[in-house]
């Protein structure tokens, strides 16, 4: 690939860029989008629709960039949570670093690397013909003795990351603290997850829980609530729910005449008014219920899981880290996860199966790691097009043609990598929660590493090593020949990793501020199903899929750096751009339901310090190719300090992001209890953990004079004094018919409501 | 190596140890020798000395054997705490796995082998002649169908070995549990050891750690004591307190006048008169302490340590686990140990060194493990006489005759191995004290697991990679090739771990129990420098050394079981005999001073599945090299079960070995509480940890009138009352006067009981 393919692909894709942020511009503007790029003020700040036409909602503007650059990070700590900020921060982190990576190496190691081969030719070649390997240090003649300018380059990159890196850690980790503090109470500081309750015949789970805590924590316990499992009747209720969200938009449509959406008819099911699709998807779930085993409407099952209070944010976690029983696989506690972030499914699963779980998913996620080969293998022979079209003999003619051979080596391969990584994310979603987490955001964050190590493997690694020599594809198998193996092929491969950046990344953030599915399922739902905005369905920002891509891109940015530094401008514009988008996404897309306080920081800094030591790697081996023993010599202790720095910083902060602190937590409990809000927290604190399944059963509970004890879930109150049904006074139904009254429930209150 | 080759290394062998253990037997009945057999009883039983002359000291006996067998484990338990009874429990567990090992593999895999090559051929040649190669797997062809009994072997193998670990394991944590209640109440169950105290300027570290532990730990809460670095000083105060003992020696032979020793004249020092040594000596300290910097007599310095005590166990450990500042290198809090076995020099050290020093440690050890790859390149070379003779020409003459190159290569190649492996311990013990530990058995621990790896990697890798090939050591950068490598290697290296297990096993076993060098060192010392018995110089059990030496033997045994099924009786008698001279050494030699509490236990453990794991993979390769793709596809299951079962181990049982559980300790709260030892308890607590540097100064500190406020350390008063000196009461001397005081007073102590 030469200069001038390079250029086609550049010039694809900003043109690409450009259209898609213009065509942003201006569908933001439109009311009919606002459930798409406007999600999260929807939701949270619920701003009205804005209807006056005019000729501005058709021009393109620059708005949002300034409005998204402007706001502060008080701001969006505020808006989004720490998570947010945390995100921000590796592409602020990323703009620093490649900042000063590109100076030195743009004014330093290019011009050395195009002058490799003869130091004394001063005259420039016809640059667009110029093969880009020109730019590389593979154009460094061996034995050359200008590659200490490497080696320093090298020094200064490492030497700034790190003290980046560290004081990132450092604010970061004041971050989380502050925000520890600073954020109100928090019910899940006062709450214990207490799994894998033995099981005992002469008494309910819920007696052993309170029988043991007040024996052994007699002081702090305040109460504890059972997790129940509950079976098939959960999904009919799930049904239900559904089915009641959309009266209830139906609702707020008729209170909003203008934007009710044209009752066209729609194609599919053939009819126009959605309260006859109600009525047809409710009678689904009345049979479903009628068919369905009695056996599953029983009363909802005890698990071995409860959720214990107690009286001080030190007590909880004192109880979560001290081991309670002599048996480690009874009477496991963890700090409980908040309540909207629990995954309530998971808290079912037996403790004992939770580590061969765990096992069988890390399995899973490396052989689906493997067979991602077979694609990635195609799409790096297609950067080599003499032996693809060995292969292939009947393309040789398609080939010759410059633009389609341009295309083909500059663009295709990595658009269709990317079209493969998109089944990835949603895959390793799945994993995560099959391993069993307590919280969405611990399955996120699970996610997250599992999608990075994918990443790094099947982007970078094997396209390196494979990428030499197609099929080729156990050189791992021998560890000695892998520095000189990557020091062969990285500047080999630089060509493929431009191109990956411009179409992966710029590409990819320019497709994510348009969001092309969402937008065209909104179209979809107003034009066809009458759907309304529905607050749930905002979604939350996907760390799990933009933290493994920044990152990625910073570990081809590192191991470029020295080698093939055309890459660096590419990747600060990726940059750049990414800080905008991401804020004006975060700003005004996503919802931030649950959030981990920080933890991804951790993962970021271990990849960012795994990319120094790679390019380190790399480099001891372009050195020994290069012949260059004092290069080579002076790497080996910057290996070496890197190592110790990591490992300083996972003595100093890391444990800051898996635990809160005595000090910290009494000094809180102290000034609650000062001010006297302690007894208002503790009250709220019992009512704060309800599980969605559970609000039914509960309200039935109470209509049958059988109060739930101690566990009584008071937030299903609410929905209980929403839904007076004459019928429940009485009687004595059985269980199946109570589950059909309180869908019944639901058409009741819809019907109330048309009648108005 | 031949059979008759084999036959003469273990009649050598059995020679050595008759020898040897029937000189045990008379040796251990002489009285003169009672220091260095029965150490142990002499320090703990105070049994008298017997010196009624009668034949029978002269005949061997096996008395001692039926002795120790007869020995129960309650006993053993009583007498040497739990970690010898975990050390003999690694003997039981390898006699009964290796009993079966042996039964299976001698009646179905040993005759399979031999009759591997046709296995129509009942003929036997002429045996002795043979190689020993015909009784390992290499003499089975290539494709053959009788592999599948291989694979059962390894099958029931592994599958007892788990059932045994699972049973030991289990055993020994209830065993450690039963421990922790059953024995008398611990002051380090009370107390906490906190480090990295943060300087202040306006209060010392002493008042730093009072207002915090008030502040944030004040229900529970008792008293804390300082740490101090006491510098040269302490250098003088231990020569002043060697003399003391010496003196105290003296005066206990002059109460038993039979004992006292011959007080020849030394031909080294030329004097008689112990108090003329002592004299010598005390003046030479004198004159140290006169040459010394004066300010290095002043004030002992405050560390950044402290023990800080608490009123209840539970309180003791939810301080040590529970993070206690936000920064977490800043009041890091640990359990501490047995007050006996604190490593005091180590509690100077700054926090903030210590994963320096850890680090540190871990590369000296790594590279003095592959330095030591030059003398075992040359042992191996020795096993194969032709290369020997190829590189060393002028040995061909000698090394023609039958008998010597027997020795040779069947004997020699073990000796000398031993030989280099004597500096190992001592080399690891001095890394794992630099790595900076705060007790004396957690030292031992980490020195364990060094030495383990040591000897596994130069023990059994580096003889079995490069035993094929001479200076072909960089076998191990291909780890594709080393299943094959391995599974070609081990049966060819078979016969040298034959030999190392008759020389390194048996023989340093019969060496163990007749205790050479201190045999040597005792009868020097007796005759001489009128040396008498020091309780304090009986050694602790050399764990360190131990472990790691039976683990090999398990691991040469599994990895040799269905390979070369030789080994196994040879082994058999090892443990068998090791069974019997570790009861005895425990029960007479050895005093222990400290313990882990079972803590080897998890080592022996991980190390036995490890030998597991790389049996099944050597034996995936055996069945890959002879074709038998059955049985490679049968080994992969038991792998994967294998690598389960430990997982589930280690969530199952590892805890209970790194802390207790909450539920156990209140208990035992509450039971002293109840009973009314808890007041008893707690104050012995706060004299429980003396250091030993500081009971001087706190004499001096008392006569000054300078009571050293909450931190007095009262079990220097007995010290106290035994010194009561004339000139302390009325002076203000300089410090340096007052050392010197006190060392006089050692003299005046001896003078007066000279007097009596």
């Amino acid at each position: 690939m030469n200069i001038s393919a390079l250029l086609t692909s550049a010039g694809i894709n900003i043109g690409l860029c450009a259209l898609l942020l213009s065509l942003y511009s201006v569908l933001r503007k439109q009311p009919g989008n606002i459930n798409v790029y406007f999600g999260r003020r929807l939701a949270q700040e619920h701003i009205k629709h804005q209807d006056s036409f005019s000729l501005e909602r058709l021009v393109p503007s620059p708005s949002w960039i300034v409005k998204a650059w402007e706001s502060s990070e008080e701001e969006i700590l505020s808006i989004a949570g720490l998570d947010a900020v945390v995100f921000l921060r590796i592409l602020v982190f990323s703009i620093r670093i490649f900042s000063v990576a590109a100076i030195i190496c743009m004014c330093f190691v290019l011009p050395l690397n195009y002058h490799g081969q003869s130091l004394h030719r001063f005259y420039f070649k016809h640059i667009p013909s110029e093969s880009l390997d020109v730019f590389t240090i593979a154009n460094v003649k061996e034995g050359s003795k200008w590659l200490w300018v490497h080696c320093v380059a090298l020094y200064i990159i490492t030497c700034s990351a790190c003290i980046l890196l560290y004081f990132e850690y450092k604010s970061i980790a004041k971050m989380r603290l502050a925000h520890l503090i600073g954020s109100p109470p928090n019910p899940s500081h006062f709450t214990v997850l207490v799994r894998a309750i033995p099981k005992s015949d002469s008494e309910s789970f819920s007696d052993s829980v309170k029988n043991f805590f007040t024996n052994y924590h007699s002081s702090s316990y305040l109460s504890h609530q059972m997790v129940f499992k509950t079976g098939k009747i959960q999904k009919l209720m799930n049904d239900a729910e559904r089915i009641y969200k959309g009266i209830v938009l139906l609702k707020s449509n008729q209170l909003h005449p203008r934007c009710v959406p044209n009752k066209l008819t729609c194609g599919l099911c053939g009819m126009s008014d959605p309260i006859v699709i109600y009525s047809r998807k409710l009678e689904s779930v009345e049979r479903k219920a009628r068919i369905g085993d009695s056996d599953s409407f029983s009363e909802p099952k005890e698990c071995a899981s409860a959720f214990v209070f107690f009286k001080t944010r030190y007590a909880a976690i004192v109880a979560s880290q001290v081991q309670q029983s002599s048996n480690p696989m009874l009477w496991v506690t963890d700090l409980a996860p908040e309540p909207h972030d629990v995954y309530w499914s998971n808290l079912w699963l037996p403790y004992r199966q939770l580590w061969f779980r765990r096992i069988a998913t890390l399995m899973a996620a490396v052989v689906f790691m493997f067979l991602f080969l077979i694609p990635v293998t195609f799409v790096q022979g297609l950067s080599q097009l003499e032996q693809l079209q060995q292969m292939f003999p009947f393309l040789k003619s398609i080939l010759k043609k410059t633009f389609v051979s341009q295309i083909v080596t500059g663009y295709l391969p990595s658009v269709i990598l990317q079209l493969f990584l998109y089944i990835v994310p949603p895959t390793m979603m799945l994993f995560s929660a099959i391993e069993g987490p307590i919280s969405h955001s611990g399955r996120k964050k699970s996610a997250c590493c599992k999608v990075l190590y994918f990443t790094i493997w099947n982007v970078f690694f094997v396209n390196v090593l494979s990428g030499s020599v197609i099929s080729q594809l156990n050189v791992i198998s021998s560890p000695k020949g892998i520095p000189t193996q990557l020091a062969k092929a990285v500047p080999r491969q630089a060509t493929f990793f431009i191109t990956y950046v411009l179409t992966s990344g710029w590409a990819s953030l320019s497709s994510e501020v348009v969001q092309l599915f969402a937008l065209i399922l909104n179209s979809f739902k107003r034009v066809f199903c009458g759907g309304s905005y529905d607050s749930d369905s905002t979604p939350s920002f996907p760390y799990h899929t933009e933290v493994p891509k920044v990152l990625l891109f910073g570990l081809l940015g590192f191991t470029c750096s020295i080698l093939a530094p055309l890459i660096l401008p590419f990747l600060l514009v990726y940059f750049f751009l990414g800080y905008v988008v991401y804020r004006n996404q975060i700003l005004n897309v996503y919802c931030s339901k649950y959030e981990t306080g920080g933890q991804f920081w951790p993962i970021v800094h271990n990849t960012t310090v795994f990319s120094l030591i790679l390019t380190q790697i790399i480099a001891l081996g372009v050195f020994g190719i290069k012949h260059s023993p004092v290069a080579s010599g002076f790497t080996i202790p910057l290996l070496l300090f890197t190592l110790l720095f990591n490992e300083y910083c996972r003595q100093r902060f890391s444990p800051i992001f898996h635990s809160y602190s005595a000090e910290v937590l009494i000094k809180m409990d102290r000034e609650d209890e000062g001010s006297g809000r302690l007894d208002g927290i503790l009250e709220q604190l019992q009512a704060a953990y309800c599980q969605p399944e559970m609000m039914v059963h509960d309200i039935l509970d109470c209509e049958d004079g059988n109060s739930g004890g101690g566990e009584s879930i008071r937030c299903s109150q609410e929905l209980h004094k929403a839904f007076v049904h004459p019928a429940l006074g009485r009687t004595s139904f059985s269980r199946l018919q109570q589950v059909l009254l309180w869908l019944s429930l639901l058409v009741t209150f819809q019907e109330r409501n048309a009648s108005k």
